[in-house]
């Protein structure tokens, strides 16, 4: 078995697995609802696409972390694990990222476009969807300690030709 | 020269330099500003975190991309090119998909939590944010080609050796 599937990857992969499949669960099972002038409001992780895309993102990182441990030594994908893991790596990225932008408008709002927080009004759902984020960035920290330590395994000799 | 500095990331570096520097320029000159119900409301990227950090990060990945086509190609640093190389194509990720999240609240709304579109209030502010983004997406995938080109310069021979 060679180093970029050894045990250090398959632990970070599993943490990633876990983390992942938390994140999701929290964010989809987030939901909360306020009575605003006679106006019922009902928070929930669907009502905005960022968020959305947080779910779906996480989920397919979820599912790939799985099959890669499941993934016999001997496959030809492991040809391409260094592209999947970057790819996999920007997805978290760029889903955690627009999850973030969103969040912060809920908890702050925005005075000049006058866009109201609303996190006073759906507490319950602010603390969920906060806290599912945190997972989310530990996912997305562990896969790019992934990604670095993958990244060294397999350059090592490449460094010192390059210089 | 070795491949992983030659003309083809030469190349790909000068049009992400040109690209991200495109993106800074249009996104910190969007301006505009409208009236509405006696108050004046001025529009621009300053006004918002996301676009903020947009700014911040695009002009990080500028300066960088000019560092490394002005490198020597005997410098140490090339032996971290391809870590620095996907750290900024984290952050042009990172920033883009925040601030687009943003520009489709603007855009857009979004009717459950009471956030109006803001777009038809300053059209030319959010002409010239969404050509930025519009940049901005071309610097990413610019910067995604570099990074799996690299990869595929550095691992040629580490492929045989995992399968």
């Amino acid at each position: 078995m060679s180093k970029i599937n050894g045990i250090g990857s398959i632990v970070l992969r599993t943490v990633a697995l876990i983390a992942s499949f938390v994140a999701v669960v929290v964010m989809c099972t987030a939901h909360d609802t306020a009575q605003v002038f006679n106006l019922k409001f009902e928070a929930k992780f669907s009502n905005s696409p960022s968020f959305k895309y947080f779910v779906i993102a996480y989920g397919v990182v979820c599912c790939y972390s799985l099959a890669i441990i499941l993934l016999p030594t001997k496959s030809l994908f492991w040809r391409f694990i260094l592209i999947l893991d970057t790819v996999m790596t920007l997805l978290l990225t760029s889903s955690f990222s627009a999850a973030m932008a969103i969040a912060y408008v809920g908890k702050k709002g925005n005075s000049h476009a006058g866009w109201l927080p609303i996190c006073g009004q759906v507490p319950k759902f602010c603390d969920q969807s906060t806290a599912a984020l945190v997972v989310g960035f530990v996912t997305v920290i562990v896969y790019f300690v992934l990604l670095v330590y993958s990244l060294h395994v397999a350059l090592g000799p490449f460094y010192s030709v390059n210089s």
